[in-house]
Parts: C-alpha cells; structure tokens; sequence
C-alpha cells in the first residue's frame, strides 16, 4: 500500500498509529461525477487523493456553487472530515470531476490519533491553514475581483490543468466554479469573444489570445 | 497573573511550558483606534484578549477593507500568529476599535511549544478552525448576499455590541466593515431609512425598526 508517500506525515507516527491507519483507511475509485460528501450530513473523513481530479465547493440555499479548491494526486481534503473539528460550521461538497482514486481515514480514528499525536496534530494544522488560505483566496477574489477577472483566471487555471487552449466546459459548470449564474457567464464569454480573447463554439471555448487573458488576471 | 483564565488549554500543558508561556507572554495595552498588526510584515505573535474590542480585517490592493471577526474579551487572534503557520498566505490586519488590553504569545514560542505539545496543536486546530468558519461566513456573506443584508446584518450586530439603537459611526467606517465602498453605505442607508427601517442624521443611525432590519439579515 503506498498510502504513507501521499500522506507524508505517515512516517513520523507511532508504529501502532501506522497500523491502526493502514487496517482502517480504506481506497475508493468512483467515477467522474461521482459526489463524495455533501456537507455537514456525510462527513466521511480525510481524503487522501490517489490520482483524478476532485473538486470542494459551497453551495448557496438556492443552490448556486461556488468552488474552493480543486484536488489532485497527493492532495489532501481536511474540509471532508469537518465533524473533526467541532468549531467547523459550514457545509463543504465534494465531488469528483473526472475518475478518482483516493483513500479515506475514517473521522473517529482521526480524532482518536490527533488527540494523542504531537505531530499528526501539527499536520493537521498545516492542512487546515492551507485550506483556510484557499477559502481566504476564494473570498478575495468575490471581494475586490470583478467576474471578467474570476473567469479569465478560471480558464487559464482550466487551460492549464487540461493542457489545451481548447476547453470542453458548460457554461453552467464555469458558473459553478466561480460563483455566479450561468447568464452571466454567457455575456461575459461573448464580450471576451468580441474583444477578441476567445472563440466560442457549441460545447467548447477556445483561447484565442492568452496574454490578454492573463493580463486580465493579474 | 490571568492569563491562564484567557487561555484555556494553559492547565493542559506541562509546568515547564506553562513556565515559558508566562515568562515570555506580554501584556499589552492600546488606545481605541491602535493598529496592532498590518500583514505578514509585522507578525505578532497569538493575541489573548483580556477586554476591550478588537477587529481582524483584510484589505484590498486598492486600500478597501473587509471586517474577518471582532474580538472581546477571552476571544483569541490565531491569524495574528499567520508566521506561525507557514501555509498561511494571506495578510490580516488587526486594529484596537476601543481601548483594549491582550496579551501577545510571541510567535518563536508558540512555534517551538506547538510542535512538542499535543494539548496545544489541537487547540491551535480548533483556533484554526475557528478562524476558518470566520472566513467562510464573510465569504459566503459577499458571495450570496446583496449590499442590503450585509448592511442589516452588521446594523443588528453593532447595536448589540454597544447595546444601544443609536450608532455613532460614520458611513466609512461601516464600509470598511462589510467590504463595499462608503457611497454605497450612503445611498443604502438613504434607502433603508426612505423604507423607515432607520433615522439618520449627523455621524448617527438611529435604529427604528428592528424587526424589519431581522427580516432583512434572514
């Protein structure tokens, strides 16, 4: 089991926390689509993802997304095990954008290892401190960032994580990433269109010109 | 000396960190209106606050402010520590909004006990987490609701503050509060009170109608 490369903290526990992670983390393949956990309801532990592409985003009452971060191989959702942490009172989504493999310790066992574990728990704290800077960043950008900016840094985040300037994306999938309503990306992406940034087709958006894009980011 | 009171997991730890703690942890005092830390430049160190009222904000490249939390008395500034934590990108300010008294944890002693004590790691993840639902409420505030709620909301959480229905603030002040601009707290203010919810006149809002401003932040 290569668990412990992608839980790099595997190595400095006792030999006995080892054994009890090993015996009751389990691996998970679902397919793209799949959702993992919503919210508060279905805490289902820390996820240590393997391979794929995972997505942790917000959900509105009339249920509008928003996404916080994106997940990949060696990548680690503490936000998944939220029932850990009493003083966690927000509702995090999880779901797989594309097919995924990752493993899932089990919140009671985490909780029972962290109380006693010097160096789990300051893991734990370099996890949550991570993940408060993506929610922090997250707000930033709803913030003093405009929806031109949040959707230029969308598809070049997406250009890059698909290594292709031509990205097979729903305009209501964009809407979810960046918090705003599928209308609203439809005009936005038309006005990029006639400023010449990207060409739209059914189903597709190619980039046209990516310096303009990314001065729009900056 | 208090501080053991303030800082609740101070009978957990060992008696030769409880030694360091109050060797080294400063009492401190600050006139209303004190700018105690401006980012990453001037990390404190985890503030205790003993009394007064404090606010952890954020600010744009552009000089806007955004309110993360007010501390009172017993609350406890993490994000004040964010050297503390090196996964921690983000810059928050932290300003005295009245006289206040709280002691500081300087950061080289937080980080050299942190890593040895399981007591204090996992109340750092609680503090963490804690900031972190912070955050999250602030975002979710800007993402899903327009500049009236947020107005209403913070209106309904000052008068409780000051336990009074009568607010001395200024209009700019209240913008730094909830991330918008000051002509945009002007103009709703001029509406809520068109809409009878409150009275304005020179540098005071007098709230009229509490149970509609409720509705609003609903």
């Amino acid at each position: 089991m290569s668990f412990g490369k992608y839980f790099s903290v595997f190595n400095k526990l006792t030999a006995s926390e080892q054994e009890a992670l090993l015996n009751e983390t389990v691996l998970r393949r679902v397919p793209a689509g799949t959702l993992i956990t919503a919210g508060s309801d279905s805490c289902i532990g820390v996820v240590v993802v393997r391979s794929g592409q995972l997505r942790e985003y917000i959900t509105s009452e009339d249920g509008r997304e928003m996404t916080v971060a994106r997940l990949f191989g060696h990548d680690i959702s503490i936000l998944s095990a939220s029932c850990i942490m009493n003083s966690i009172n927000f509702d995090i989504y999880l779901s797989a954008e594309k097919d995924s493999e990752f493993w899932v310790i089990p919140p009671q066992l985490y909780r029972q290892l962290v109380e006693k574990s010097a160096p789990l728990a300051n893991y734990t704290n370099r996890l949550l401190a991570a993940s408060m800077t993506d929610i922090m960043w997250m707000a930033q950008q709803v913030l003093w960032k405009g929806i031109d900016r949040r959707l230029a840094h969308f598809l070049l985040d997406e250009s890059a994580i698909e290594d292709s300037l031509t990205l097979k994306i729903t305009h209501e999938a964009i809407a979810g990433h960046i918090g705003t309503a599928r209308e609203v990306v439809t005009r936005m992406l038309r006005t990029f269109q006639s400023d010449g940034l990207v060409k739209l087709s059914r189903g597709c958006i190619e980039i046209i010109d990516i310096e303009k894009l990314e001065e729009l980011d900056e």
